[in-house]
């Protein structure tokens, strides 16, 4: 028994495009309709043939849908939302994607009163771009958080938990508060971060840009490939959790000072405590298969 | 012709043993002796049966070289230096990988008077250490840059050079000062960042050590690769490059509380521009070949 037999899709970028190829694979019975504000995305969707039907407007691809998943940047949820909201058949699921959850949530109730909204997070995701990007792939083995408004009934909330593990996600339920505090020390800040220093790199007079480049192999090339995901996509996630990401940041910036002045005063003790405690987190994320043990992430040497 | 015979290594780690396995793979017939303070370390090296010849003193490795190269963590070189020193053949080359330059120039030059040191940086790595993390193929593709000092002989240096494209390396020319300046923008400031903020991640009251793990594929895990790196070698890294890692670090301060104040009051056309600038910069590694195109770094998904 599949959850959903009728699955429409707003948005068709890395993630929307990675949702309906999975479902393609490991549903292959389910009716999949798409749409995406771009013209040239909805063509090229089109061609790349993995969903049944790309509409012209977000209102007839849900039309008929059991579930409805925007696939669009948080800032634009409520505006998607309203969107669809006189084509949206009664019994239809909301769903969404989105990096930030309490906003989003406010957000759809205000679009779409009285509907049932059970909103999601799939953390997952690479540093490309646009639909084709996705794969059906990107889902296996990787967390997907349900964050249910506090009155959400425990069907609906079940069959979504159903659709990401039919599509190979691990699924845990959160406080969408919770999730934006959580998702802000293990995505918002490092992205935020991996932004600054490729700015601050680039930004040099007595190193060239082409130095950076060349040797970046020393450590920050790893930071490029966050900084290398879609600007759109970041900018809303930081203007939504911005409470939570601020108070990170405070936090960042109180360690990394203490950092600056062991450093200044020789403190090499500091130093060295510090970065044993850290080679043990590493360990941890390996051993829950939440990244890949071969050294420097498998990149080929020869 | 090979520019070296009788090869020296001080130091069994990572790049010891990696430049070990690479002498042994492509120039077969140079002698290889080796030396680690770590009696486990060099019980390790005889089982793994990469060297000629495993000695029980630094000066018992360098006895009968042309060239020795010390792999031992910044802050060691000094006493490393003095102690092949009595040893060392009149007419050997020293040279080292240390990952910053100036400090160590000067610890050589005032341990050897009067002895030809040509110190490089081949910079490559993965986050493993021990000379089980050692393999050949490190340093092809990757550049080691050579720093010799303003007094240097053409010939030495030239050999040094031919000695790295040996082992597969690009080889670049720098003086040891701007190198520096280059990595510590390009490593030690990364590393230093990837440090701290896997540490405040350990130390939230409000997020459990297990949720941060878990929710790592949102962008940390990416840091915690960097920050499982050596404790010992980073430490004497900040000590040594301390004036042009904290010139970094201010920088880098500068540009993150702009961020952090374009977040505060909600400009989001600030955030845009530079998520969209910093995009370009990951194109441009990838274009040179410092970087794997796979996305999500080649991380299997299945």
């Amino acid at each position: 028994m599949l959850p959903f037999e009728r699955v429409a899709i707003i948005g068709l970028g890395l993630i929307g495009s990675s949702i309906a190829r999975a479902v393609r694979q490991y549903m292959p019975t389910v009716k999949l309709t798409a749409h995406d504000a771009s013209a040239e995305v909805r063509a090229r969707v089109e061609e790349l043939d993995f969903v049944d039907d790309v509409t012209d407007t977000a209102g007839a691809a849900v039309v008929d849908a059991d579930l409805v998943i925007l696939c669009v940047p948080v800032g634009a949820m409520g505006a998607v939302a309203a969107a669809i909201a006189a084509d949206l058949p009664a019994e239809a699921i909301v769903s969404d994607v989105g990096s930030s959850k309490a906003g989003v949530v406010e957000a759809l109730a205000a679009a779409l009163p009285g509907r049932t909204i059970i909103p999601a997070h799939p953390v997952a995701g690479t540093e490309n771009s646009g639909p084709d990007a996705g794969f059906a792939s990107l889902f296996q083995g990787r967390w997907c958080i349900v964050t249910p408004p506090e009155d959400a009934a425990a069907g609906p909330v079940a069959r979504v938990r159903a659709f990401w593990e039919g599509l190979g996600a691990n699924v845990e339920t959160m406080d969408p508060r919770h999730h934006d505090l959580v998702l802000a020390v293990t995505s918002h800040l490092p992205h935020l971060i991996a932004y600054t220093i490729v700015g601050t790199a680039s930004d040099m007079e007595t190193v060239t840009r082409s130095e950076v480049i060349k040797f970046s192999a020393g450590g920050f090339r790893d930071f490029t490939r966050i900084a290398a995901s879609d600007p759109t996509m970041w900018r809303d996630v930081f203007l939504a959790n911005k409470d939570a990401v601020l108070e990170m940041l405070q936090r960042f910036t109180e360690d990394l000072t203490a950092l600056q002045r062991a450093i200044r005063w020789g403190d090499g003790d500091a130093l060295f405590d510090l970065f044993t405690r850290t080679r043990a987190v590493r360990r941890s994320i390996i051993a829950e298969g939440q990244d890949d043990e071969r050294p420097d992430f498998g990149r080929a040497h020869e």
